[in-house]
């Protein structure tokens, strides 16, 4: 049978930050939920456009030749290729969307990649 | 240069019901934006999962065997090859993630059919 997913109830799940759940799939592509807060680090996914919904908080996106602020409801698509930045100052709640195969931190690896994700 | 997308500003710019508007794309996949009031017809999509969130009121999906109700904040996928039919008794504001190629109305045309979407 299939099951609705209310996103309120998937956050109360996890309290990291900078650590996708996936909640969905689809296409082959995934539905996460993730909480930020304060600065990760520049990256860019060479084969993955990747959407970024604000929930809760306001999440500022910095890319080499602007910076955007995403507000609660709120989305932007960062391109394939196109290297971000996000920055929460204070903690901010999202959903992405995105291709199954996408990593966190795109074309580096460091102590914020995350190869395995959890499903919640 | 990117934009972002506010729902609540896209949202004021259609008012028909059952006719969805595209707000984004990415990987061949589309991000649209509908409105839906009354009963839609039973279809399903033989190729396509498809994504129901809905932002305002709550959308009753019949499928053959089971009936959810998905309300504000809440999402649903309909794998491809399962049947169902939206109703919505009051009006039912949703976001739709699913493949560039999905028609509307899968695999029955009618009245309901949407051979082009707007943009918006």
């Amino acid at each position: 049978m299939l099951q609705k997913v209310n996103i309120a109830e998937k956050l109360t799940l996890f309290n990291e930050h900078w650590s996708p759940k996936i909640t969905g799939e689809l296409n082959g592509q995934h539905v996460k939920l993730a909480k930020l807060k304060g600065e990760f680090i520049w990256h860019k996914h060479d084969d993955e456009d990747e959407l970024f919904y604000v929930l809760k908080g306001c999440l500022i996106m910095e890319m080499r030749d602007q910076t955007i602020e995403i507000h609660e409801n709120e989305y932007l698509i960062i391109p394939r290729g196109v290297e971000h930045k996000p920055i929460a100052k204070e903690e901010v709640l999202i959903m992405l969307f995105e291709p199954a195969s996408t990593l966190n931190t795109g074309d580096q690896q460091n102590e914020f990649t995350k190869n395995q994700l959890d499903k919640i």
